[in-house]
């Protein structure tokens, strides 16, 4: 789905759940910016303890994988709601992030594609 | 640009930005979840000791949007890489999410809206 | 207990617990401080949502404040660890950090204090 | 100075510290638990994309030390001040909870400590 999906429909698609059960008076940067923590944290601990040898076991049972995918969606549906309580475009803010990041870490021609 | 950007162009972007720094062998699932709880702690600290009064004035602030914005994207960079890593399509896992969350929390008619 | 139990105490109790389980080789620096932020999130994720009033009913809930005590209990006992594994006196590190932090933030005398 | 500090005395330095600059009214336990996690991904921070073996080679550099002993010592100010807002005996909490702990994960005696 990701190929057809936009930002604004994934945007719109969390805002619409949010309203029909009236959560927004709640969702204030503050409580949202706890909540991702929170949540990415739940994320982590699916890692904690494990090498890297036991994670490329895991990934290959279905259920794992997909509790691994909720705790995902659950980072970027508070991902979503904060950007969409603070008027902030998504593509814009990647993009202006990655263009800073660029600028610090420059493309290293190695010797062989400078040839090129 | 959020109406145009679908959730592959986005993760392109990011993958390419990584392959042309040669980052790919670090990006194991279990560093970004480290780095994905990180950067949602930098968005966090962004509003730590602060009331929703002052926040409601600090928002106003160009400079201080734009790096609430810069921490934003640095999670959701890091949820791409890490959705490209996994090989999870952030759309379906979104949806799966709130389909389980709406069974959790039913959306509770009114009065009002029952009557109309 | 408190009043009796000096750091070292406590410390070797939670060594001595994790050696009769033999979970030495997976203390790692790296591991622990992942665990202590998954705890952390724990902790904070038991305030989530909740008003500053909200909060002030709740701590008056023996059951609730348990989970808070063991939810602290968590944070703490790899911070133990962690200060074992990594050979650091926390007493002195904890001194080490208010004299920064008082040089950063010195005491504020008001007309008050000074006359006296 | 862990061999002769005791939780009490360790808690007070911090609280006076605190009374001394008028921060009592911030210290809310849900501001206080929101400081903790910023602080503990601040440690992680340091171990963040580095390997076990990078880990082994930076503990032996002084400065880096330090820097990983203040993260540690910040997590653990804070939990001292949450525990005195909370009212909260530390050793106590953590007693109670390697308790609970050890019926989760009884020592497994081997045929080797069985026969002794």
């Amino acid at each position: 789905m990701d190929d057809l999906t936009t930002i604004t429909v994934l945007r719109k698609r969390v805002s619409d759940f949010r309203d029909e059960r009236n959560w927004l008076k709640d969702n204030t940067p503050k409580n949202l910016a706890i909540s991702i923590s929170v949540e990415a944290a739940e994320l982590l601990e699916r890692f904690q303890w494990k090498t890297d040898e036991q994670i490329r076991e895991a990934v290959k049972d279905e259920v794992k994988n997909s509790q691994v995918s909720d705790e995902l969606a659950d980072v970027l549906i508070l991902c979503l709601s904060f950007s969409d309580v603070m008027g902030i475009d998504i593509s814009e803010a990647i993009e202006s992030k990655l263009r800073k990041a660029a600028e610090k870490y420059p493309v290293v021609k190695t010797s062989l594609t400078a040839e090129l």
